[in-house]
């Protein structure tokens, strides 16, 4: 008996070490495809959130303590050391160098792998024309809602407050258009207590969710939700008083240029009484070199490549608003990722 | 009006620049998630192919003579070139220095992205104890298949072929347990010009894409397909003259050990006349860093054990054989990516 003969029959027996180091960095990309999935699980399941607070967590405790499997717990460790968020010693992991980092930018994570995964797995089959008609592809919404809730924060919060400091009025009645789970209307009634708020959205699970948040916020007799497609909406008794309409990370779907025209039009019609709209969206990264796009950008325009959906750049924005019946009073490029703007629209 | 005013307010409206290069490893962690995407797609849409031919590739042209979406292809380009598998200037593409790595390597990356991106998906979902009975995860079968052709030609061929090589006999009659869509019967009476071959899977698209190709290669005569679950296998006069068998990449399945042993010892009352068993598997890949892992391992074992299956190691293997009935001639240890291995059983 021969026992453990080390196979040298031909080149792909060989480990595949190369001169130039092309072997880990392709590794690499193969490890980072684990990373992303084992990142947006680790923040669902609590266990980035733990990380962030106590710095080391022991994996198999973690699993007893939350009803996990053991070993996939060591083995979504193991995931992360491989691409440098924790260290792993056995089933314990400490935050390592791209910790932080990875924390800030979770959300993008979730987005990718868990929100739009199906997007990107099924591309040989979306990228054929004929392909590309009706429902052709899958998203999760429910994934893209709670990845989407951090990413408004991270992206939009700090300048949309910015501009709501620069109002000059107070908000008698906001109308939040895409409001998913009404997160933005709930803000906007903290901060000025007299005031009402509508939230128009499409997705009626979303709008389920809204009316139980603002009631448990004390806000229920303060807002109304609407289920309405705001590409195609209809003057409103409620809009009637409406002085601030807001609108977050949707306006692409105004475009193409035509449709946009007219579906800022109609908003004019529909909010008669609005003092101001705030447009918050992401727009199409021009300029910047392939490795060197801040992330997002790689998987945003991609998807929405796949999605059949062109991205219009600030420039193509500016060039429409006057035609629009909009007057715009302030171009805020906050440029963090995806190219997000706030446009102040009188 | 205040145009393009450059959001600076707080800390997130930043463009996230860190002292210690952070935030380019994180963004290509992100961009390696999207990138190995693009890699399973332009490989399953024949860009791979094309390039490794003509080096050179108009991501417009490409699309406009494969019927493909032209914007989809250049987004698909920049993805590649973000992890610089290929270099872009506008839409043409010119491989770069991580291509050959990649084209080698593809299938890996398939198999992760394609065929198991579900798995990974749901894994906080999989994660939890109570989800994890019945058919509580998905993979696309047909898409493993198709990375699995390749991922066997590159770890198991070129042993296989040694291992053959020392039989010491001609062989009559081969039977392939899990044998797919049959090409290893195929190439063993390709080899064996006077010998029959059987095929034994429980997959019946496999099994009839196999009758279709032995067909096809003028082997209907010499060929039977049957459709049967490894597992549970009962003797079968067609089995009476097999003096080889031959069971790829489905071995840890027959795990845990006692199931192991039974198995062993059923496939020797099924075949009485097998003079050789080769056995080729993957295996638990044990002592390596978190970091230094080799391409593949990292999603094969976080996939298997989100898929509630442990794999064994050589030693594992080593200590069942007796017990089963067989007498280990040979362990071939390939060991290019996760433990491949070969035994030779006699």
């Amino acid at each position: 008996m021969e026992h453990s003969a080390r196979a040298q029959e031909g080149d792909t027996a060989s480990n595949g070490g190369t001169v130039d180091g092309a072997d880990r960095r392709v590794t690499s990309i193969f490890n980072s495809a684990v990373g992303a999935w084992a990142i947006a699980a680790a923040w669902e399941i609590g266990m980035l959130d733990e990380l962030k607070t106590t710095k080391e967590v022991n994996a198999v405790e973690f699993a007893a303590a939350h009803g996990l499997d053991a070993a996939s717990m060591v083995g979504l460790s193991r995931a992360l050391a491989a691409v440098e968020v924790v260290e792993r010693e056995g089933t314990v992991v400490r935050v390592s160098s791209n910790f932080d980092e990875t924390y800030r930018t979770k959300s993008f994570f979730h987005w990718l792998v868990r929100g739009s995964a199906e997007i990107f797995r099924q591309m040989p089959h979306s990228l054929i024309k004929r392909n590309r008609v009706g429902a052709y592809y899958q998203r999760d919404s429910a994934a893209i809602a709670y990845a989407c809730r951090e990413i408004n924060e991270l992206c939009y919060d700090s300048t949309f407050w910015a501009a709501i400091a620069r109002l000059g009025y107070d908000v008698g009645v906001v109308a939040d258009l895409g409001c998913g789970s009404g997160g933005r209307v709930i803000d906007v009634l903290n901060r000025y207590p007299s005031a009402r708020g509508i939230g128009v959205d499409i997705a009626r699970p979303a709008l389920e969710n809204a009316r139980l948040d603002a009631a448990t916020a004390g806000l229920a007799k303060r807002t109304t939700f609407l289920e309405a497609d705001v590409l195609d909406l209809q003057p409103r008794p409620e809009f009637a008083d409406v002085d601030l309409v807001t609108c977050f990370m949707m306006g692409h779907d105004f475009w193409p240029k035509d449709r946009c025209v007219a579906t800022l039009r109609r908003l004019r019609e529909c909010f008669p009484a609005a003092r101001r709209l705030l447009l918050g969206d992401a727009t199409r990264v021009e300029g910047v070199a392939d490795t060197d796009l801040p992330i997002f950008v790689l998987g945003f325009e991609l998807g929405h490549d796949l999605m059949d959906i062109t991205l219009p750049t600030i420039a193509e924005w500016e060039g429409v608003f006057e035609e629009g019946g909009w007057h715009l009073v302030r171009t805020n490029r906050i440029e963090m990722t995806v190219g997000e703007v706030i446009f102040e629209l009188a």
